[in-house]
């Protein structure tokens, strides 16, 4: 089975997709606070905007189906709130490779359950999540860094498998509140998913 | 006189204007992770992503004159750090103020500004900053916290104060920069300035 197979409720969906790239957002905006120059910081303010707009397409759907996105999201924010502040990063390039590693495994997670929404929010929703993420800035500003300084690869590393845990947690909660599946039929997605944290990470010279 | 009647140099404009509206997008991501529920969040959102397209046609602005923006905004950093640092406020409250006020003021002033500014670039920047500035929300939020409790009204009313204090210090510093200009020249500037942020603290129901 595949993600796609699977048929969300359309508003749980919706409130946690939209939370969670709220949350995501957070972290890119502690990246622009964070960032060493006015040149990186412009730069991932660009990311952040992506997010951002991400958001504000999720939250649109909300209110399609006549509904409050504060309302919608509020049942999810604790849980993303808690999992938000565990992965902040003590410093830049931490944070960085938290924007980096959440929002992939959280836009490829989300992107393939939209397949599976019924009706046109499906089309629409796959569309919102398949834009650009921004990550080209990401990617060459760690692989600089990293490239200079085989310890930081080493700090780095640890902490990607840290966050691949922690998203992945987030997932599966999310997966089991919209669609009701047990755990066993679900495994099969989430080995996707990590075969696709684990190509990021090989983008960076890192080992997943 | 008036702001119009100065020709700022378009780069040093640019630069400073495009840095702070930056810091005002950095001080409404703080309110959108400060903020005490799920709506608030998202209505907060809403404002930091007005904010940050300024940033981004101002950085766009730049670029078509051929320079990276990273460069030009850099003499300005530090100084508008310290500034955003100053000013991000002890709570949610606070900072919604920081939000409103520092972001009231610098519009108006870049604004002004803009219309000094030789050739194309003063009509696409002038309405760039004239565009919806999402305070409605800040307004409507801040007037039922402050009905519901006199003591705040006075904590945000002298907090208020400070802030317009730091944010002429900047625009003074910018105009400088911008037009060499000495200081008795560019005193009437000021006094309009601040009969617009008066009006914006009497919609609060606050004294400036």
């Amino acid at each position: 089975m595949d993600l796609a197979e699977l048929t969300p409720e359309l508003l749980p969906y919706l409130g946690q997709a939209a939370y969670a790239q709220l949350a995501v957002f957070e972290t890119l905006s502690r990246a622009v606070s964070l960032a060493p120059t006015a040149a990186s910081k412009e730069a991932i303010s660009r990311v952040a905007a992506l997010s951002l707009a991400r958001h504000h397409g999720l939250a649109a759907e909300i209110r399609r189906k006549g509904q409050e996105p504060g309302a919608v999201m509020a049942p999810f924010a604790s849980t993303i709130d808690d999992y938000a502040r565990d992965t902040l990063g003590a410093d830049w390039y931490e944070t960085l490779v938290t924007c980096y590693v959440t929002s992939g495994l959280l836009n490829d997670f989300q992107r393939q359950l939209a397949a599976g929404l019924a009706g046109d929010v499906s089309t629409r929703v796959t569309q919102l999540l398949s834009g650009d993420d921004g990550h080209g800035f990401i990617v060459s500003e760690l692989r600089a860094a990293i490239d200079a300084n085989p310890r930081l690869a080493s700090r780095l590393a640890m902490w990607g498998r840290r966050l691949v845990g922690d998203t992945l947690l987030i997932a599966r909660s999310s997966l089991k509140n919209a669609t009701r599946q047990n755990d066993e039929r679900l495994e099969p997605v989430f080995t996707e998913l990590i075969a696709a944290h684990t190509r990021r990470m090989d983008v960076l010279g890192l080992t997943a």
